[in-house]
């Protein structure tokens, strides 16, 4: 048995790499960038008129009321004009080129236009109203660095240099397993002594909401079957989720499969509390990543949490994502040995992240885990006192 | 024009509703419950091993070291058995239900068998190790209220309680539609004075992150055209987002054109940067919502976050999210009578939630928002000194 920071270190020093894939723009929302982008133009590639209204030649400002004869009008995407005399002006729409010889915009909210003249309400100042080409970022400058997720920000940018298409990170193939005789499907009424599976479909959701698809697969506790159906995983996963099946039962045959499978084993168990039976190795020749977790709810979708999505962070980004600390708002002593992690929820006011803790039933109970925002992580044999800067795994989406 | 406050309640005073649909478990998560979800069953259903290794009658532990004959072995997932001699004991699976006449067990690691005979190494606790059947919730409770969003923990309890198919709200259809004779598509190259179209992608980016499918349709700087398009898409839409085409330009016949087609409008034009000239109003024929989003892509995306995400939560969730303040990092006076929403990065540290002000220029500036995280809100002629609480309009997952 190992400590939980060597565990977590083990499963990171393990991360993978799935490749890269070219995705058309608008599906490559939250997936992760795999090459840097450049702008191909100036950003913005003109100098363009931020308001509706006159584009002038600055040095013809006589006074507060000085008055202009129209010229033109420079619409939104029409060729740059040209103001042939400079005391004159030409009306522009917002997002047009500003003219040549033109280096100040009036919004017509100051201005009253009259038989073809505009005339000043306001004083103005040199080159106002104006986005001055470039002044964002020059052509050729990266303007998204490889490696980062893409939000919706990111879309606009990707659509404003060309990126009809763009490569990102393939994301893994994930199988996940059930195990347990005790398990029935969701639409079936269980017997006296059965329960409807839940792990896997919890597994299938929270990996929905990373835009992963994955394949549920069930075992019996039955070694023969279980070694046929994981043996089949392998040519076809990158990665294998498994819930139960790997404790000290007589009918937990994973950990007994996997060495028969030539499954590495990076380490079984972790002083931890929920998710201490975890099993975790990978498959050298099929590169199949396998994560055994242990079958009550709360621990399964714990380790999900605490050691997955950081991995998969690790494999498709390089990067894991910064630890956050919230304040405890409740004393917490942990007089075990182990790292605990405890439901918790967050409350953001203030400029602070408080941290209430949720009443738990032990590792079964999963209706606590609809009441949290997440857990906190206690180290061994660590009292908390309320007010205590702690460290938090956030488990759904919060802000 | 009216205050940035007025406009919100306005915005979300004229919340709306899309019905329910019936949907498959694994394709709810992200969704809004439609329906109360009750426990069909005691939660757990039987009183439950939480560890491999022995069931015993607790009364017939002697002494620290009680030697019990092993009667038989329960599985999980075999119906219940029965502890015939009370000093005997049942070796029992996790999961397993624990056996009649017993009410205590000893996990593997605090025992020794042999040769039919489990030996205990430790003392006892009465009824250890057993997960009490209803002791995380009765049969009967509601265990999921309507109005929440479903994520991975609650698809876990939806499982358990064996609803296969639920009721989630209905998602709105969407039609997001770009205007402006600049625009050109993402994989043409554009000409001097044209740009791509970015803000149509940016914001079918942003719905997809929640969940939702929209169409894309761009309209020419044409009046009828535009009233042709406008007047169809009233009949398959929900929502109408527009950017463009709001502001004072000779070409932005927007509000013209929903005038005549009957869209009353609820406001044009807030006391507010970016995003002053939006206009929102709605069609009472067909139930659409419509609002017109200034062109500029801050403006375009400031607004959608600001007005569009708070009326989607009202009328999904019949809520808004609370507003978050977080801990500004250095001084911002805003010296203008608008409310200004400023872009930020959020620093999540030692429980604490500062903002940093990113540097922007002008609403034209897309790749500011690519360093930002949302948008600090400072309400008009305010100064906010280092340290103030500035209440924080989130735009990306942060946590």
């Amino acid at each position: 048995m190992i400590a939980f920071e060597k565990a977590l270190e083990l499963v990171l020093n393990n991360s993978a790499s799935f490749g890269e894939v070219t995705l058309p723009l608008d599906k490559a929302v939250g997936r992760i960038l795999a090459e840097d982008v450049f702008a191909d133009r100036d950003f913005p590639p003109f100098n363009r008129a931020t308001k509706d209204g006159i584009a002038i030649h600055y040095e013809s400002v006589s006074n507060a009321f000085s008055k202009f004869k129209i010229q033109d009008t420079a619409a939104a995407g029409s060729p740059q004009l040209q103001l042939f005399n400079t005391s004159d002006c030409i009306e522009v729409m917002t997002g047009a080129m500003v003219p040549i010889n033109c280096d100040t915009v009036i919004m017509y909210e100051h201005l009253v236009i009259e038989s073809g003249f505009a005339t000043l309400l306001k004083p103005v100042k040199k080159g106002q109203n104006i986005h001055v080409k470039g002044s964002d970022e020059p052509k050729g400058v990266k303007v998204l660095e490889r490696g980062i997720q893409i939000s919706a920000s990111e879309i606009g940018v990707l659509a404003s240099v060309g990126k009809a298409v763009l490569k990102v990170k393939k994301n893994p193939r994930i199988s996940i397993v059930s195990t347990g005789d005790e398990l029935v499907n969701v639409h079936e009424f269980p017997k006296a002594h059965q329960i409807r599976k839940s792990n896997s479909h919890t597994l299938k959701a929270a990996l929905i909401d990373k835009g992963i698809a994955s394949e549920m697969v069930h075992i019996p506790d039955e070694k023969v079957k279980t070694k046929e159906v994981i043996s089949k995983l392998l040519l076809t996963s990158d990665v294998i989720l498994l819930s139960g099946g790997v404790s000290k039962g007589k009918y937990d045959y994973l950990p007994e499969v996997f060495e028969e499978l030539n499954i590495t084993k990076v380490f079984h168990k972790v002083r931890q509390r929920p998710g201490k039976p975890f099993w975790f190795g990978s498959h050298e020749e099929s590169k199949t990543t396998v994560f055994g977790f242990p079958g009550n709810p709360v621990s399964t979708f714990a380790n999900f949490n605490i050691y997955f999505l950081p991995w998969l962070d690790k494999s498709l980004m390089g990067v894991v994502k910064k630890e956050i600390t919230v304040i405890l708002e409740e004393e917490f002593e942990n007089t075990t040995d182990l790292t605990r992690f405890i439901r918790a929820k967050l409350v953001l006011k203030n400029g602070k992240t408080r941290a209430q803790l949720i009443e738990g039933n032990g590792s079964g109970d999963l209706t606590s885990l609809t009441k949290s925002d997440g857990f906190l992580k206690v180290p061994p044999n660590k009292k908390c006192i309320k007010g205590a800067k702690v460290s938090f795994l956030p488990t759904r989406r919060i802000l």
